[in-house]
């Protein structure tokens, strides 16, 4: 017989990993419960046609599609997004605002990578059918909240709107159907730095004098309501793009009242890859070591019930990346923290004894005192 | 656009469902830590090789079997015994006994009933590498007291024994090549009572002598050790049968004393359809209403891990069907004593207020006391 393995990228989890995993999601679940949020739960497996509808063109590479035996078209969830939209679109009666959470796997066809596994944890909260800024401003407090019981004080959020970025393009001179592609370049300047950037706008026919004024506007970057001056400054002329600077101020003024205001970073350059995002957008990262890339992220969505068939609903959420975090949690010493803690263990000296040991294991256990015995 | 559905067999959960699923897990995983086990997690898709390890007839029309990108056949797990089985055989040196939780999903392909759903959640334990029935003990154990939180007292464990239906075919003199097929018309007696056994041993060439006597035998039945003596009686002569009741009557004394033998039916009519068992079976039933059939199943599979590739290993291990208890829970009334208690609910009365509403809620979660702001 050949050796059993896992399927390639995903794995098996036990030991230390398994303990941290655990206490994350339970953490997450506590934080979400704490601020309101109830449990949703959804299938793993969706119809591909439910799939497909979020769009995008990697969305078909990245599925484990397959079809079933009743020759229907399916897939696992590449995240937790798709399903809610589903419930909501399908559910127009749902109480509003509906604030749900979501705890579960969800499966990409990814190459694997060091970290990066094809089926991974996420922790999901949303509030679907509230448009204003402090739906955006609870989502992001969710998170922080999270994040300040796992990852002490080394941890932020940048975050920006894709209104700002919008009027960016405006004042820029881009013409409205080349936006969504300069979006995506300006949102890799972490990884190709200004040379990149520039270079991935001018092949896309961006000319030079707008390139320029991006490439200087998306530098901009700062904490707090006061920051976001300079936000407005650049984008004055632009209805859309103040309208965006004044959602965000709405969140800054919220954030600094909770006085979390230095976790936030606004940032002109911060796009998110994802084309359905409408307002403002969040990205979370961890600022020790090891370096992980993306630990939460997410934005407002305020088109997307309408794309599964639903009634036009503001929608904003937040998600947090818990397989990444396994490892940042790891590195900073947590499972020691989370050994298993055994109150009573009971060694019969003969076997005879085994039946008394386990008669009192039970009451032991009975009363929440937990016990092994040999 | 058509209306988006789940898939057929599965459903979305919230509300009253979900609230009651949730403690459920929760309950069944704070039980097996008190008992010392620990958390194990393997992938939801696994190699069609391993699944199909597991042998039986079922497993490929039962399993959502699929071609991946890779052009590998792989399937999603219809239990979480195969997970275990396989990483037992590949990790030779997991010290043991080695004691494991599992809690997720698991999906079969069956046609869907009433409670019945093609995605289900199950909580399992297992120990492995303990081939004493106080192992067998302990997981029935560790079931009895999670029944004990959730349902009061109206649920009970049948207990049986390969090794005395083995013993009991030998009695009846039916030869070793039928008795697998003695074991599967015994198992319906609940369902086809004894006139329908009696038809199935008959068209199982079964003689009648022969038949006659099992019906008889597996009518016993009997709590506490004592009631092993007429177990005792009707198999002596057999080696292998006297050997499963002298597991029985281990298991029972140690029943008896931590107070539990009143839970607990030995049953000679208890089978189990699944062909892998070696000793000691377990099946759980709530004895009120409404009636769900089987709650919780589980045994002894001592050669289980050799076909998968492993060292020969005893192991034994009980499953709690989590989806049928939901049912249950939810008609005892249990979802009310669940919802979900805020203790702060702040309503600004002026929008300008609500950051304030929100820095206070932020504060309030910190100290560990839920709140909402309107």
């Amino acid at each position: 017989m050949s050796e059993m393995r896992t399927v390639r990228g995903m794995r098996d989890l036990f030991g230390p990993e398994m303990r941290v995993r655990d206490f994350l999601m339970k953490t997450a679940i506590d934080v979400f419960q704490k601020f309101g949020y109830e449990p949703l739960d959804s299938p793993v497996v969706e119809l591909w046609e439910t799939l497909s509808a979020k769009g995008g063109e990697e969305v078909e590479a990245e599925t484990f599609k397959f079809t079933d035996k009743g020759e229907r078209e399916v897939g696992l969830r590449f995240d937790l997004t798709v399903p809610l939209a589903r419930i909501v679109a399908t559910n127009p009666h749902l109480p509003k605002p509906f604030k749900r959470y979501a705890v579960g796997k969800a499966w990409r066809y990814d190459r694997p990578q060091a970290g990066r596994y094809r089926e991974f944890e996420q922790a999901d909260v949303d509030i679907i059918g509230a448009a204003s800024p402090a739906a955006d401003a609870e989502v992001v407090l969710v998170a922080l909240e999270f994040l300040r019981r796992i990852f002490s004080d080394k941890y932020r959020i940048k975050i920006n709107n894709r209104k700002v970025l919008k009027g960016l393009t405006e004042q820029a001179g881009v013409p409205d159907s080349l936006a969504f592609e300069c979006f995506r370049a300006i949102d890799k300047l972490d990884k190709i730095k200004r040379e990149g950037v520039l270079e991935e706008l001018e092949n896309r026919s961006i000319s030079k004098e707008s390139s320029d004024f991006l490439i200087d506007a998306i530098a901009i970057k700062g904490s707090g309501a006061s920051s976001l001056d300079k936000f407005r400054e650049i984008l004055t002329g632009s209805e859309i793009g103040i309208e965006g600077v004044d959602e965000l101020l709405m969140m800054a003024e919220i954030f600094d009242e909770v006085g979390v205001g230095d976790k936030i970073l606004f940032d002109m350059s911060l796009a998110r890859g994802l084309d359905y995002y409408t307002g403002p957008v969040f990205e979370g990262r961890y600022l020790g070591k090891p370096k992980v890339g993306s630990i939460l992220g997410g934005g407002r969505y305020d088109h997307l019930i309408e794309k599964f068939g639903g009634q036009p609903t503001p929608a904003t959420g937040i998600s947090l990346g818990i397989g990444r975090m396994i490892e940042v949690a790891l590195a900073r010493g947590l499972a020691d923290k989370l050994l298993p803690e055994l109150d009573v263990f009971i060694a019969p000296i003969k076997s005879p004894l085994v039946r008394y040991g386990m008669a009192l294991q039970n009451d032991l256990v009975k009363q929440g005192i937990s016990c092994e015995v040999d």
